[in-house]
Formats: C-alpha cells, structure tokens, sequence
C-alpha cells in the first residue's frame, strides 16, 4: 500500500461499535429490500468482502403509511420482515464489516402502492412528484405513533444484528419535510422556529436512542442546501440543529438536499462537488461525520480525510462500479479500480423501479441470481479452444477481459479501426461526456494485463478471413451504427429525402467524424430520447452552428430526467442557444428545409441547412449473418460456434451491451451459451 | 330472473370444456402474478363464486426473455411458478368456472427489467414505448425455442389446473408483432404475405394444441384495427387468418388493437363501441367468440349475444367493478349492479405498476390482503351506537353504506347541499363526465335500501349541532376545496392577485356554481394534471369563451396518460380551440394579465380576463378541528369518538376518498379505527 493512503485504514469508533477502517458504504437502494433477501444479502456481501468497513442496507420504511411499493425498500413492519434482513446483516459479519439499516419514512414522499395508506407530511401541500394527490397534515398522534414506530423497528434492527440504526431524514424524506421552512408550515410546536422544526427529529433520535442506543451506533442522514438550494436546509441553520442533536448521534451522514446534485453526474457535477456544504458539519460536532462525493482516486479520498472534515468516505456509485476498492487500494492497485463514471445507470434503472445494475461493474446486482462475483472468475472449461472476437466496443472489451479471467489461453480481440472502444471513441468527445470513457480506459488496462488475450487494432475482418483465422469460437461484436434513412418509431418506410450520401443529411457518426452541414442552420432530429441529440447539438452549438432540436417528444432528452440529469440538459442547452421543438413528427427532407407535422397532425416546416437524423440504430450483423449462413463453411475452418453480443444483436443502452459481453464469458462452456442460462430467483412462502 | 336475460346463462361448449354460462372474466392485470399466489387466488376467486362462468388470470409470460418486471405478470416458468398458479386454478373451480391462462410473450415490447435479457422481435425496429433500445430480430433458432417454450408452459399450465389455454397476441405483443405488416418486415417464410406473417401464430397454436389439447381448451387473442387503426391487423386480413387457424382454436378472444381504445374510457367511448371491428370475426369462425364492451346494462349484453356474433360477454373492468354481476343478473337485482364509470382508474394503477384497485369497488384487490368480500359484510360489534356522518361525498355515502350493510341501525348521513355526491355534484356536469355520476347514483341507490341508514341533506352542522346531534360515533367527511390563494407545488406563498373573491379570479368550485370571468378571454391554469383543468376548460370553451390553458406540466392533463386518455384528451381540446402553453409558472395576477416564467426562468406574461386556478386543493377539516379539539365537551355530549375519512383528511383522487370511507366502516370495531388494521402480505421463502 501507498504510504499515503494508510489513513484510509484507521478504525473508527462510532458510539459503541468500531469500523474496521473508514471506507462507508453509504445506504443505496438496490431493489432487492426485504422482498428478495438472499439476492440482497449477496449484493452487500461483496462490498464487505471488498473492503468496505461499514456496509449499510437502502431505507427501511418502519411504518405501514411509508410503502415505497413498486419500488422495492427494506420495509421492516414485523418479525419475519427482521428475519428476511437479518440474513444481510450476517453476511455482512461474516467478513468482518459492520451493518447499517436506513431506518425511514417517506411523509408527503411515500408512494404508498400497496397500503393504499394516506400519505403523511407536516403540512398538507402539494407535491411536485405525486400528482391529484395531497398529504394529510400530521396530529399530534401522528407524529407520536410514526416516533413509537420508529422505535419499535429498531429493536428489529438491532435484533436482526444491525450494528448501526439511522434516523434517515435526507432527500426531502419526512425528517427534512419537518426541518425545512418550506415544507414544514405548523403552527405548533413542532414548526415555527429552529428548535421547532427540529423537534420532530430530535425526539425520534431520542426515541431510537433510548430503544437500542447501548447496543447499537445511531446514525442521521441529514440534507443540506447545496448550489441548488432546496430541499435541504441552510447550512447556518443545520449548524445550529447539529448542535442541538449531537448529544443523540454516533455517527452524522450529511448530504445535500437536491438529489440530482446529490447523485450529480460526471456530466456536471465533479468529484466532491458537495464538499462546501456538507463539509460545514464539522464545524458542530464533535462526532464522526461521513459524507459522498463520488470519489474514485485515493489520492483524493485520503486528503479529504486528511482535511479533517470527514472522519468516512462515503460511496454508493462507486461501490456499486468496485466493491473491491478498499482491498485494491491497501494492495496497492490502484490501476485496478473499476472508476465509477457517473452516468447514472444504476439510478435509471432505480428510477424505473428495477434492481441494480452498473456500466461498469456486470456483476452487480447479480451476485446471488447468477452466482457472479466482481473479482472472482471460474476456470472455464476450454480454456483451449482459441477465441476471436470481432470488435472491440463495450462488449466485446468486456467479453474479451472476462474470457482471459476464466483462463483462455489464447483470445484475440480484433478492431477495424485504430483505437478500441467502438461508439466510445466519438461518445467520449463529445461536450461533457469525457469520464464515460473510464468504460474503455479501465478495460483497456486489464487487456494489457491479461497474457492469454491479444488486442489488435487497424484490422476489419471479412467471412474469409474469419474462417481462416484458425480460431473455434468466434464472438462477433460489430456493434450497430445509426440508419441515415430516417426510419424512426411508428414509421417503419424510408423518410422522403433522408440520405446521408447528400451534403445536408448527417449522421451522428458522420458529424463525429467531421461532416460538417453546407450552412449554419442544423436540425438535430431526435426519435431516440437519450445522450446523443443533445450531445450532437451541443458540439455544433459549441462550433457556433445555429442549432435547433426537432424532437416527437414532450421533452428534450426524456431519459436524462432518469439519470437525474434532465433539468441540467435544458437548461445547459438553453443556456448555449439551443432551440428545442417538441412533438414535431418529421416526414420528409429537402435541400434547405425539413418538412413533418405536429402532435395534432397540422403541417410542421423549418428551414436549414443541413439535419442529423438521430431516428434509429441498426445492428451491423452483416458478418454475423454471411457467418452462419454457411455452416459448412465453419466446420470446414474448424469453427465451433459463432457467438454475437451487444449492439451486433439488437442496439441497446452501453451498460447492457458491456452486459450481454460478460454474460457471454461467463457462460461459454455451458451448452448453449448464446441463451442466457437461468437465474435464481426469489419465490413467494407457499407453506399453508 | 328476467326471461329477456336467460340466455346469458346458458352453457357454452369450448372445446373439451364447458363453460356454465356466457359471463367470462378475460385475462387482465391485477399486480399479484405468480408472485402473490395467494392475493391472486382470493381475487379471481370471488369472480367466480360471483358468478362468472369463466375467469382467467392475467398474462403468463412463458420465457425469460419476457419478463415484465415490475410489472408482476404471472411468471410460468418452471414447476415451482405452477404450484403458486395453481391456488388460483383451484380456487376459482371452487365455485364452479373454468379457469383460463394467458400464456404470453411481449416480443420487442417485453420490459426485461429483471432478466436482463434482449427483447425479441420479428424486425429490429425502434418502439414507441421503450427508448433507447432495440429488440433483436428473431433468428429461426429463437422462433422454434419461443415456440418450444409456449408448448412446455402450456403443459405445466394444464398440470397446474387450468382449463383454457392461450396463445396472447393482443395488444402490440409478439403474435401481433409477427402478425402486423408494420412490426413484420420479415423477408423469410415468417413475413410477407399473410399467410406468411401468420405462420409464428399458427405453428405457435399447433405447438399448444399438440402439448394439451385434448385436456385444455385452446384460446387465442387477438386484435384487429379498431377507429385508432394501429396496431392491430386490418379486418379482412384478420378473417382471412381467423378461416387459417379457425380448426386449432377452441375459443377467439377478439379485441381492437389500440388500448386505449380497446379499454376506452366513458369519457371518449360508448359501451360496445369495438363491436363494429370484434364482431366481424363471426364471419370467418364455426368456434364460440368472446369480445369485450365494457357493458353493464344486461339488456345490452343480451342484444349482443342474440346477434349472433359473439358467445360470451367478455369483461376486464365491469367484473372488477362488480364480481357479483352475473348472481345479480341471475337473481333479478339489477339495481344493485355496480357499474363501472369507464374512469380507468384500474388501468392509471397499473400503468403506475401497483395492484389492481377500482373506484367503485373498493374491495378489489383486498379479498386476501384484508378479508373483505364484496358482498359479504360482518356484523358489527356496535351496531347499537348511533353514528353520525357529516358530508356525502364520495367518502361519507361509501362510509354510510358500509355501515349499514353492517348491521348498524342508526347512520345518520347529514349533507350541507341539497344533492348527495360531494365534488361529484359538479365533476359529472362537466364535458364527458356524466358516467362518474354512478359512483354517486349506485350508492343513492343502496343508500335507499339500507334501513339503518338514514340520509339528511340541506343540513349544514356547526360544531354545536354535532354535540347535540345524539351520535355516539361521529365521522367527519367534509372534504376539500380548491385553495383561491395560488398556492401550488414548490410554491407555499399566496400568489400575488390571487383573491377569488376579486370578479376576475375563479375556483373550479365557482365555476361550476356559475361564475365567469368579466371578458371572453379565460387562463386556465393548472398544477394539478388531471381531469378538473381541462374538465373546465372544455366547459368553458363550450360557451364560446377564449380558452388556454397554461400549465407547469410539459403536457397537457399528464395523469390522463395513465388513464389511457391523454391522446385524445388533447385531440379533443384543441379541436375545441383551447390553447396549451406548457412549463409555465405563474407567480401574479393582474386584471388583465397573468405573469410568471417558463421553464428557464425568462418573464412570461398573457393578457386574459380571467384565470381560474387549479392549483390545489385543501382539506375541509374545520369541524373536525373544533370538535376534537375540546375532548370535554365530547365527553358531556356522549360522543365516544370522532373520526375523519376522505378528502377532509388530504385531498385525493375519488377512488381513494371512497377506499378511505369503506375502509373506516369495516374496521369502525377495531381498537383504533383512524389507523388502518394491518393487512396481510405474501412473504418470500426463507427455508434453506
């Protein structure tokens, strides 16, 4: 270990428990709670196993009127709820960390999808989240039974073998909805001041600590105001309520209030950025403090620990990217650290009420239903058999990497172009994107680390050359490109015009490789929803283009409000003079103007120089197909099997490509890999 | 019995079974899936025992690489998934139905939120539902292992209990996809022509017939353009393959292919309103046909089975409204059909991935979870103690009627107005509204039946009148207004100009009591997102004024997406000339101008003669305030408790308002009735 990173391995004492360093991994939702205990248990298992001192479950609703459901949370309502998470906890002992249960309730925020209950909140305004649909006002027998609640679930905790019990109150969740001025409009005492707001909080805490406080270290996980003000609290006034409650906390878990800030991407957020709010709790306690920044480089972490702020690195991405962190750092590879690059998937996929998954890391979330571990790979079974797999792009690096863990002996991994990564090349260059390519970077380094694979670049394999390359298996991973005809959703024909041979009709790929419009007024027409229209329009922007985004839907970029990041897209876009038309069908091209309708069919014109048509991708599969058409071909050359993964079978999202490539290695020497083997799944109690 | 209706009770042959009578519950969602064996068992059950002669779970994916995670589909799998369908099997044959399986494949529109796996589909083409990602275009191997898959589930399927097997392909899933020109743009013997493009669906149907024929009746749903058109197979295409399959089917199951067409709300679709599409099958089939109507009226349902076009009344939303429809058809009480307002509220559930619920029944969905029955209702411990309920709305008439039905024999319902209903005293005036009177009309109905019950209108109480009303039990039901005050998500301060008692600021409540604005230009503005802003838009716009809607949604009514209303919701106001402005927020109001500021913060202003703000909504809790806050005087005037049920509590949608007042009677002799009793849920298996 790098001498300079020994701080990162101190113990550190919180109330009556000791963690075994100071790496925390924060409470996240995973999608499992305490509905798919095993799957759960597994998950945290790995992050114990890796190095993790302190490993916590996501929030763990105590009352019934706080049911997260579809989403699924850690709800601990009884004793067999405590049976279920306890099988977490142990497996978080067993490799020495300690376990920490976000004890919570959701207010004016709870979902509520099973119990139909009314939602409860300090004062009854409406949300910005849950439409038609308001908040009872809390009694006074309200707030006493959510506190007995609160109480009664952590003994559950506590006898379920939870070392550390929050009162969780961050993310505008129903202890902030009582600290802040804006959500919290009581009259009596338990609004008003900052001692009023408090009030709720504090006694909870008191509660909590009078429950299980000998046996157990009470955590907070507070909000404050950071750069985008609400929710949270001003940090002047949280400064004042830490104060107040520090007597009743071991351990304070301080975040800022604005969860797309909070889980800020790479895209617009760096690393740390919430260190000048978060870092001000110091100031107010005497006790150990932890706060997240989306820190990859020990480097970075150690000086933060080392500027006394914070007594623990907190991470929840980044765990979920390296559960093995730690160990690599305190075994000093430091090159070996899987960099979290901030995209956001694994909280797309939470938004959308999925379990975990990671770009970087195909294994999370996976570990009890496939068995998989992040840093443990099985000899396969032909090991022998030479592999070639055509294309280095996100699967087939990652295909590659996890063939040459299980053993092959001789992997060659072929890319036509000079540099490997595939749509990375361009998508990293484009306007804030850069840390995606820590997808390529990192496997990039394991390629140069593994002896039984070979990369090589510069060399666009036909069927003849495949066949005589002397492999048995082959993995086709040609990835997909953009069709320039305009085929789009719900228009399955050619778009009149939409020719990318002509100097006004562009694709995302001809753009990146330097096609440029024969004017300054570009059409950015987007079908697809995500990164690239916006990504495209705003290097145009950047080239001083005059850019108009034509999109059918009601927004720009719908799936960035899934990685949180779609507020900060529209507004980085406005800010750069990108215009957005939203609900425009487009039908047709000309030289110099564009041609659709409107979402009530009336007739939609622009005039432009040029448009790039982000409508829709297809998968290159033309290697694939010659391949297998000719069977006899393949025995002749001795070939096995032929294999396609990622983009090459159908174009997806770049996590699930990296995915369907590990998948792939994983499952080589079974006998039929190109069908995902079956995985474990949890099933209901059919005991009468 | 009438003799008119009779012949909906006559027996139905179906291949090797036999239906007891022409009611059938077709295969619709409920959220329980294979997952919540036993919540499924107990909710299709009480169809049965109501008197549904056929009734069928929900859709049955039969391959991993469709799962519609988190959506809950009824997973089969494996043996294990069999044993948990099979409480269901069991329990409807209890009552004397068959039991129906919709073995399914959702091809490029499976969700695949847990497997993880690739979508498949006939043609790699982009969906308008899933963003950013593509399905693959099935392979020869993948149609053969799709189809091996169906026929090995139909097995475990028929080994589980069921009686009627399905092969889906409704609703844009994979037979549809295979069956459409738009979705198919196969060039192998899978595509082209129709017999082509019908191939996957015919051998599918064989491969099913082979598997159980002769133990299970074999069923098929499938869809054909409707008015919507897309998706769906155009008619004479459709009866070309129905005259192709017509020896493997046992039963068609025939919808029009658009859902929000096929499950089409009052507001935009009469009862029947598919027949024109469904019932030309009959032309090309000797095989019984069952299509759905959403009918209630059993004259209705009678014409049409006499018509000869079809051989059973299909229902999806009717039999969650009532289960007990057919008995009471059977029994001659025709009045005490509960029938459903076409409000979608099932489907916006759904749509939200939560378990089935029903604004007019509020014990759909809580047969297993809380012991309710539809028509089963538990003498009460306290029927001897008079209860007053003050308000009858939604809530007070559902509460009123609960109580009676359990056996209390002094209810008192005292309503302020003239007319029960609450809100829906206005709401069913407004356009397209009328059907959501039923929800008042069947409770006024039983209301009149229940000799307990007595119902008072005209009669506003103060606090005194409740104290010296004679009641032991009061339950306050008063319900909620909209705020005049401009009060609105992320905006806690009254709006300045926002004084509805100035001529040129309106209520909805105002508005349908008759007030108009002084001028013909009227803003709309709405931070609500659902029915009540356009709802008065439309009215207003009617009697010629000026109408725009300025909204902080990206879209118009956006909860109306949920319904499956959206669309044509828009299509509708703008054929009325009402103007849409989108991310707006409005902060002032002067006469004759409103401003505030769009979605980027930039100054936005119209001028206008009126606004009317639909903004939020307030609970009406004053009575309940003053009277539980002087516990002596209720102590002096005998009343032994005050509770409070619906919208005087928080304001919430109708349906939850009505849950909420059903919800107090049934556990009025409880502990602590205001606390909803716990109810039970399914548990995963934590045996070793």
């Amino acid at each position: 270990m790098d001498d300079r990173h020994a701080i990162l391995f101190e113990p550190v004492t919180i109330g009556p428990k000791t963690l075994p360093n100071r790496f925390y991994q924060v409470p996240h939702a995973s999608g499992f709670g305490s509905g798919k205990p095993r799957t759960q248990a597994a998950f945290r298992a790995v992050k114990a196993e890796g190095g993790w001192g302190g490993v916590c479950v996501e929030y763990a609703p105590v009352s019934r009127d706080s049911d997260e459901v579809p989403a699924i949370a850690a709800d601990l309502w009884d004793a067999r709820d405590a049976r279920a998470l306890a099988l977490t906890a142990d497996a978080i002992h067993e490799h020495g960390a300690l376990a920490g249960l976000e004890l919570f309730h959701g207010g004016g925020l709870s979902i509520n999808g099973q119990s139909r209950a009314v939602r409860l909140a300090p004062s009854q305004l409406a949300s910005q989240v849950q439409f038609a649909s308001l908040a009872k006002e809390m009694t006074a027998g309200d707030i006493a039974r959510v506190q007995r609640e609160w109480a009664e679930a952590a003994k559950r905790a506590r006898d379920a073998g939870f070392d550390i019990i929050y009162v969780y109150g961050a993310h505008g969740y129903l202890v902030t909805q009582f600290l802040s001025p804006v959500t919290n409009r009581r009259t009596d005492g338990y609004g008003g001041s900052v001692a009023g707001r408090g009030r709720f909080w504090l006694e909870t805490l008191e509660a909590v600590r009078t429950a299980v406080g000998g046996d157990c270290a009470v955590a907070t996980r507070v909000a404050v105001h950071g750069a985008a003000g609400l929710p949270g609290i001003d940090v002047d006034e949280m400064l004042e309520l830490v104060a107040m409650a520090d007597d009743l906390v071991d351990l304070w878990d301080v975040n800022v209030g604005s969860w797309p800030e909070d889980s800020g991407t790479s895209r617009y957020y760096p690393e740390g950025s919430q260190r000048p709010w978060t870092h001000r709790v110091r100031e107010a306690t005497r006790k150990p403090v932890v706060a997240v920044g989306r820190y990859s480089s020990p480097d970075l972490m150690a000086e933060v620990i080392r500027s006394g702020a914070v007594d623990l690195i907190g991470a929840a991405r980044q765990a979920i990217a390296d559960p093995f962190l730690p160990r690599k750092i305190a075994e000093g590879r430091l090159d070996e650290i899987r960099e979290c690059t901030g995209s956001n998937v694994c909280i797309l996929r939470e938004e959308a009420f999925r379990h975990v998954g990671c770009v970087q890391n195909a294994t999370a979330g996976e570990e009890y239903r496939r068995g998989w571990h992040p840093e443990v790979f099985s000899l396969a079974a032909n090991t022998k058999q030479p592999v070639l797999v055509v294309g280095a792009g996100p699967a087939g690096m990652e295909c590659a990497v996890v063939l040459g863990k299980r053993g092959f002996s001789a992997v060659h991994l072929v890319e036509a172009e000079t540099q490997i990564g595939g749509r990375l090349r361009w998508v990293r260059q484009l306007p804030t994107l850069g840390d995606w390519g820590r997808i390529t970077d990192w496997r990039a380094v394991q390629l140069g680390k593994l002896a039984g694979v070979e990369v090589i670049t510069g060399r666009r394999l036909c069927a003849a050359d495949v066949l005589g390359y002397g492999a048995d298996l082959v993995v086709i991973a040609t990835g997909s490109a953009w069709r320039g005809d305009g085929v789009q959703p719900g228009l399955t024909g050619r778009m009149a015009g939409a020719d990318p041979g002509l100097a006004h009709v562009l694709t995302p790929e001809q753009v990146a490789a330097g096609k440029r419009p024969p004017g300054r007024r570009v059409v950015v027409y987007d079908t697809d929803g995500y990164y690239v229209a916006p990504g495209v329009a705003e290097l145009l922007a950047g080239e001083g283009f005059s850019v108009s985004v034509v999109t059918t839907f009601a927004v720009l970029s719908p799936v960035s409000d899934e990685t949180l990041e779609g507020e900060m897209l529209r507004a980085h876009a406005h800010r750069q003079g990108i215009a957005v038309q939203r609900g425009i069908t487009l039908t047709a091209i000309d030289a110099g103007s564009v041609h659709g309708h409107d979402e009530h069919d009336g007739p939609w014109s622009a005039d432009c120089d040029g448009i790039v048509l982000v409508t829709q991708q297809a998968s290159d599969d033309a290697l694939y197909t010659e391949l297998t058409g000719d069977p006899a071909a393949l025995a002749r050359a001795g070939i096995r099997a032929v294999y396609r993964i990622g983009d090459a079978v159908a174009p997806r999202m770049i996590s699930e490509a990296i995915f369907d490539g590990h998948r792939l290695a994983r499952e080589i020497d079974r006998p039929d890999p190109d069908q995902p083997a079956p995985y474990r799944r949890e099933h209901p109690d059919l005991a009468p």
